[in-house]
């Protein structure tokens, strides 16, 4: 049984780190190397020469084919073999396996499974490039296993605690929020609406709201991959209108494309979208910057707890408590997905 | 089966090292905060928060108790959970184990084990604080197995090899030593009487006396973690008065509190305490100085012994001679403290 | 079962870096301390004391004899312990394992195996102090199985890709080549005669050919440990004369002693050869630094190799070619001394 959920989207790369040279990143395990055809086109092959299994990642690019740099051998992309050195006949069984990709948005997905790809599973994220709302992007290595980085998604009362003077204030922590098991859409959802609370530095200085402040927290997680924090903040008081108007309130959505890499580390692909200031760069400068403090926090944080868990017996017990909802509803999400 | 003997006293911290702020630090596997309370006690609580695991080491001290840094759950000084984040009730699980300490003459014991601390059982090393002894201290991490220092400290013939120039001398080597099992009190004695031999540099300089002298070595080991050397020195012939009196001699003691950190690492707390030259802060910077030389020596040798033996198959041969009647008399004792 | 070929020579040092002094070296797994009498002979014995283990390398050459840095047990150049501290009587036990060694043409070889040493197996390599070849030297550590270093050495077509400039042309891989499996010589040869091709920098420069030469590559293996690459160049259409006479070629001979340092790690011993310009040291220079840039390309690739086959399952599929009748050959070879 594979340590990671099969025949799923995962986030692979940013469109802009598949180019015309070769890039090797392992995902669920898997070494593969991306590179994009002449035409533009991702490309996603096994990492692992079918000959001696040299990474073809440390060969090159030779128009659209991949060449092996330890003997020669050249893939085309869709891993057939084109060239064997010193023959002219290419054995049937030469190919390495090729991975079905789907670039939207900005994001490069993967399938990983031996199943049919199924071209309507890929999560929507179209604000990553959507005129109506302004992005900044990152990609954070992360050594530690999948289900930290979860479970710290899903529980956002540690921004009091982990995150204070960033995005935590008291309030977090102290709010009620309500967690709902979406069966139908394969979703967790939970949200937390604070009112009359402080504005943490993140929204003050990128919105100009001072205390008091409403603000909502509305959180999806699609496992395995996709979660997505709308968040709304507005003055105290100001309302959503009834035509769904909300232009007095700023809206912040954050997304993370969770990867695992191997079963101790994750590729967390992150962005900071906003509706507002979508003209003044300097509002997403300090957006970028504050959210890389936040996520260098929680990665020291589950860095260390990595080498917690992984070096405690199994069955070690943990205490769950009512904030563990959202996480817990994930959890069994995943372990149904695993089984 | 544990690893290390259950139910004993072990040091785990200088007095100067646990104060207001938190201190992790493994013993005998087992992760531990250290902290002192507002009223000067110190408290030992395990350093795993009952939530999810995280150190709590890596929290804050708020008055008397721990926060956790990750989700703020706080515990008291008897391990007590006081707060849990977004809720009032507190689960009766709701605990994190607590350590019993006893401080004395500037060590922090700590008892590992399950059944009741047995306060009789702190081991004597009233030296190191009584002012009729000047003490200098130190704590060296040693990256290898407690065995491999007991057995170092269990036999001093090495120091003629390891320690020539220091403290070896070619007579250590060869001078007969009786060794002695004294199971009522639980320890293992050796004695070493040169008569007549070469002052080796670090009583020289310390003492001022000039080859030969008379060099007593009286050791006891108190199995798992206590170790002392009573050492004499006397120009040659000086010999104890009837009354007791020797007031000719120099005497210096050399304790070792033995803890392990895991089944490969090994806290070192050592001191050199002596009845002379008591005003004279140079003398102990010396002694301090030098036996810091001498522990070098036998961290270089014992990272590399360990190395050796935690590559090689089990139960490969050594073979055992007279000199190592100390060591194999202490490692039976430790066996059985271990059955 | 040994991983290792059992009853065989190895290449265990140059003899210049066997002297007056200690020199450890794990040869096959098994830890071997290396010194030379004042007479002059090569001698090695078991690194590890007999009494706890701790390296011999890390104590003392006394005359002819080693002195443990430990507890100053001594060992004469048999194995035989001479010295035991705080005692006069030496337990008949007290000796630790001495290796046979045969010191030949500036190579001194050891011999693994419990069986007597073969005098006669010692491989023929006359031509490293031959004063009719040009010799140059080197020794590389190299992190990666002895497996791989052999399958690199018994294929030479990955010189086309891997050292493309250096030595490899892209004919290399092109030219069709003969595989022998001399089972009375307990050799694999292989052998690739290219005419009128392309002369690479390694024999443009040191031999001033031009383009077109011909171009000889004969090798053999004499597994477990010895490769060497006969090579000719000569200007295209240069024959040999019938009575033997090759004046108007250069030859050059390519000789690796490949000696496991443990299963995951290789010396390489090596050295190129060369009947041609003897008199001019810079020649040989070239050829040195020129062959360094070679070892140390096949050195990053294997290194990464190493890294694969080490995390990959067992039984992960390869596809040989046409290409790979010696390495298969050799592979199988070898897979028979291991039985």
């Amino acid at each position: 049984m594979s340590a990671f959920p099969q025949n799923h989207w995962y986030v692979a790369a940013w469109s802009h780190e598949v180019g015309r040279s070769l890039l090797a990143r392992t995902i669920c395990n898997e070494p593969v190397v991306f590179y994009r055809t002449a035409a533009g086109e991702p490309v996603a092959l096994a990492d692992r020469c079918v000959h001696r299994r040299y990474p073809l990642s440390l060969g090159k690019l030779v128009e659209d084919e991949v060449e092996c740099g330890y003997h020669g051998f050249k893939f085309d992309c869709a891993g057939a073999c084109t060239f064997v050195p010193g023959q002219d006949r290419i054995p049937r069984t030469a190919r390495v396996p090729r991975y079905s990709l789907v670039e939207r948005h900005s994001w490069i997905w993967i399938w990983i499974g031996d199943q049919e790809p199924d071209l309507s599973a890929v999560p929507d994220a179209h604000w990553l490039d959507d005129p109506a709302w302004g992005a900044v992007r990152d990609l954070t290595y992360s050594p530690f296993r999948h289900s930290l980085l979860m479970d710290n998604l899903m529980d956002l009362s540690h921004e009091t605690y982990l995150h204070a003077g960033l995005i935590g204030t008291p309030e977090i922590a102290r709010t009620p929020f309500t967690t709902t098991v979406d069966e139908e859409n394969h979703l967790v959802r939970f949200s937390r609406h604070m009112s009359a609370v402080e504005c943490p530095p993140f929204y003050a200085k990128s919105t100009g709201f001072k205390s008091p402040i409403d603000r909502w927290q509305d959180v999806y997680f699609e496992p395995p991959s996709f979660w997505v924090n709308n968040v709304r903040v507005a003055p105290h008081g100001v309302e959503p209108g009834p035509n769904g108007d909300d232009s007095g309130a700023a809206h912040v959505k954050i997304l993370h494309g969770l990867t695992p890499e191997t079963e101790h580390s994750t590729w967390d692909f992150w962005a900071v979208v906003r509706d507002f200031a979508l003209d003044d760069d300097s509002v997403g400068d300090f957006l970028l910057a504050m959210n890389q403090d936040v996520v260098q926090q929680d990665l020291d944080a589950l860095t260390v707890l990595e080498q917690v868990v992984a070096t405690e017996p199994p069955g070690t017990q943990e205490l769950s408590v009512a904030i563990d909802a959202g996480g817990l509803a994930a959890r069994d999400m995943m372990r149904r997905l695993l089984s």
